[in-house]
């Protein structure tokens, strides 16, 4: 089953809790020969870190990692890759209330449904400080993408204010602290979240991410689908509620003669150019060759500061107000971690391809 | 790697292209002595089957299917049970032009460029045909979930006409071809198919599916979330876009505070009593005992009348209109697949969560 | 789980009981291209098949193979490849006393224990008959690992009358119903089984396997080494007790000095030449580049004539005799079985490999 | 694929090399609500702990373990449980030599075979060191397993001596350093050892594992037998090259009538009493409520001091003599190790079990 593990030959398996002693992942399926230091990962985990702007969560994690296994004279050697990265800012004393009461919005109810019981400091496994082990593992699948896959991610949405796609500049995206790529929107975002933010509020965001390089041909019919790997790779990460491919949604309101990509003859040698990419990279679960692109939907950070009404452990009514630090919108930090997974996706897509068709 | 498997415990294995002799469903992991015949399977096989009006394709195929192992007097063994469903009315002939062009919007050519080869008749295995396995192993999941969970699909978009949600009434779905729950609707809807396929073009549409029923516990953190299986299940059905979870994509442009679903003491015994089901049904990727509202976003069929730009194998600039059979809108018939994809979701998290929590 | 799936990227799925309409299976993950039709896949089933002489169980069974999917115009297309063979001599009337009485060394009591329940016609899903599917998807993994590598399997020992080494003659493996290479043993085996036969007595036997060559580099640590899924493979045919890898059980009386494979430089660009090959081909769970060797000791048939001791549905003590008809040396017919999970473990391995390694 | 992951249900993933910082296990999907502390995993460590006499390799390793993650207020939770042991006693400087030289019996070539590449610092992921996260992860499978399953494992034969079956006594097992059951065999091989270790050669063993108390119905046909489980578990201990199952190779030497076990009604609710266990246990791949009975026969380490023939990375060649400190006989702490794969195992298929059956 595999609860916490993902994809199939290029394989993760995390572990660890938000106030354990650490959390990590174990790498396994890699190919040997690439080089790896922890200098190949550190920056990913740094563009997710908190605390790094008065928009994100203040807890104070270095998230520095340390590579345990799987390498030898910097390079991999085939065998399991184990990646660790110290918890230092727990403040556990934060959490007292909510061992008791059940966010809403939350997983404490769930949890303690499925298992009857939960660790409810910071949110225990549920915890998006999970999320620091895939941006760490996205980083060693991109070298087993190689340079010829670049992946990019950037928020298109924050709290229901779109981007201006006339304005869309990736130069931007690290420009500011919500991985905008249109300077303005990034302008009109920090006044969102700071109203937000005062309010003991919290907003959605809708994040989008591309792959450029894709070769046609990785993904694979029928159940292992391109895009129902990504469906699944994207729809785990904390607080997403919806994912789309190409057009998505919009698809559906296409006539056929809209929506099919046309093709004319390519370079030699080379695939086809298409006139359009309303696929999004992708045909019967195959890339073809475009752009992969998909976008997810983050729901508002369900800790806020106004009570609501919940009950408690006993089933009795009671009200919670979160305390402790949490992201305003976690849609923000949710940015690296989509390229992480379409990374992980593509990595293990690779190998399948490599397996099957040689 | 299993790519056309699905599911952990309650485990489907389809095979089979749109042309061959049959197509069909092996069934691991069933669990014995549950009552089954084919009676139990060919209604679902009935309400997905084609040419039953003129808003699907004329391809008449009785779909009958048969049970080849697995059953013994009449109940399950818990040994594999396979289902075959012959294939009759296949016209191959249709198909000599699409052998040596590529459909723009089909996956004629990614299956080449990733297999060097393809079988063209139908779409091959690329073919929605092969969902007919899925509704067929998706009765044989209802039966392992047992008659407390009710699973309904249906449309609630249809070129790009919404349905009145203040008009859903459930008992509307089964009374017209569309399987839409808003009798207003289903009559624009006639206008919209027929004019549509008359102009031999397409559309696309959006499907609701909800389960009701489903106790709080079922699914799992962290890459087994009961909403990342969902999201592989559905975004696996062909032409499916998009998949959201309760409010999906508006959730991001939600507060925190209007999205997270208040709680309230139940009735003694029971969990908590839910406010709203902005989450649909799932929080930390556990169900929560509330309804499993899943929506999808279905392309319009690529297969159109319009002359369009493409390639051939040859990689030569030509045009194509697709000749044959199709739906002008596929959406409607993913209805009954995408029931069958939430039953084979829920059967395989029911066997999972019994497994680890017993 | 996929209790009736084998292998990881060249995966096969059976199902089947020994009296229902038809066993089959499907084969999951095979490269495209590879030419296949039924005669490639044939001559392996008539090696299997029974009632060829009167040293195996009487029953009628042409065993013809049907490719029901994955290949067009005689090659395979990277779908998956079904395969059907229709059982046509059942005489379920044998089986009326059974269905009431469990048969001591029998999966009957085993398979009530589990499920509640099981088809006792014939032994149901437990029958040997599901072996003819591992032997129908052999055939097709020795197209995927091509004519470099070469399967051969033999009786080395019958009702513990061994072959004499020395007189080892691999064309005579196909001259005698027993695939028994050496020709004096044949004659001696002759009366041994046919003295069984009329004393309605059983025998068991040892199966040597041998793959010629190989690469060096198949398999991987740590749980997945060649040996272990070679262990997994052989163990799970029926009636095997016990499996070896080269030397085997013989290597824990040997002392390191005598039992490591010492190495000379072989030929330019070739890998090392070892003087023996007391490992069978394996080290840390990799091939070396010699013949992999694996033993396999199956037990006798449990169906014998005399009555024994037993229990019934109701708990009471009675006594059986085995009617119906049943091989008196399953041994025998395990020798193209063993080939065959040969072949499975090596094609596995072989995309396994190439996943990882490229 | 999973190279490094071990189960299906109750699934863990070991990492780590000889010479690294440290080694783990990650486990997935232990139930939650086991009490679990550090102190409940050490006992199983101390007993495979290295250089406890004069018999075993002098490495000193406390190998202390500390849990990482899946455990709250001292029970599991549900979520990953990951467990750490640090190298504290890595002496690089004795592999200078195996560096550039394989070292015959060892998987040196193989490796480098198949990844162009190795870590040869004590045999890095090669080394039997990766057995004590088994055995960590096997002291968790053993509180899912409960107090009724009781798992022991001895040696019964070291350097081609066995133990005599009459003199068995459980009790004498923990009494001497060679986990053999017989206090007269223990005597005699303390001579056997001692001599080999003065030649600086090595010796081979067989051990049994006999788990009892297992109840009847757990394993699955038909490739998730409980024999081919077993097979996969042990056949992967390093230095492993035969398993066998209650008579195991010497059943082919058996006639049907002596090797069917026999029943008789048991006690009122209870499954039969059998009058023999030849079949060690299992029926159809199933568990029939008797003794699991393994055996494992260990090849001597190929460790040896005398110099022998082999090649180096130049392909020219040298002689070898392996310095650097080992196991005369390797056999002797697989006892605990063999205990620990059972226990897996077991844990594995009553998780099964239950999720099929309920």
């Amino acid at each position: 089953m595999s609860f916490n593990s993902f994809g199939h030959l290029f394989r993760i398996t995390t572990w660890g809790e938000s106030h354990g002693p650490a959390i990590g992942v174990v790498i396994d399926g890699c190919p040997p020969g690439l080089p790896l230091t922890e200098a190949d990962i550190q920056p990913f985990l740094d563009r997710r870190r908190p605390g790094q702007s008065r928009f994100t969560t203040q807890r104070q994690e270095p998230d520095t990692v340390e590579i345990l296994s799987g390498t030898y004279e910097g390079a991999t050697t085939g065998t399991p890759i184990s990646l660790l990265i110290r918890n230092l800012d727990q403040r556990s004393r934060d959490y007292a209330e909510i061992a008791d009461r059940y966010r809403p919005g939350h997983a404490d109810w769930a949890y303690e449904a499925k298992y009857g019981r939960r660790d409810p400091r910071g949110g225990g496994r549920a915890s998006a400080r999970e999320t620091a082990c895939r941006v760490a593992a996205g980083a060693v699948a991109r070298k087993v993408l190689g340079p010829g896959v670049r992946i990019s991610a950037f928020l298109v949405e924050l709290g229901g204010d779109p981007i201006d796609r006339a304005r869309l500049d990736p130069a931007e995206i690290d420009r500011n602290p919500f991985f905008c790529p249109d300077a303005a929107a990034a302008l009109r975002w920090e006044t969102l979240i700071d109203s937000a933010r005062k309010a003991g509020s919290s907003l959605g965001a809708i994040v989008e991410v591309v792959a450029e390089g894709v070769p046609a041909g990785w993904g694979s019919p029928v159940y292992r689908k391109l895009d129902s790997e990504l469906a699944h790779a994207m729809m785990g990460i904390n607080a997403v509620k919806g994912v789309e491919i190409g057009d998505g949604f919009a698809a559906a309101r296409l006539k056929g003669e809209d929506h099919a990509d046309r093709m004319r003859p390519g370079p030699p040698g080379a695939g086809p150019v298409f006139l359009s990419n309303h696929a999004g990279g992708t045909a019967g679960g195959i890339s073809t060759g475009q752009p992969v692109v998909v976008r997810l939907a983050l729901k508002p950070t369900s800790s806020i500061l106004t009570p609501v009404e919940t009950i408690n452990r006993d089933g009795e009514a009671v009200e919670i107000a979160t305390r402790g630090r949490h992201d305003p919108c976690v849609g923000i930090r949710a940015a690296p971690v989509a390229e992480a997974m379409m990374a992980l996706v593509l990595a293990d897509a690779m190998l399948m391809h490599r397996a099957q068709v040689g």
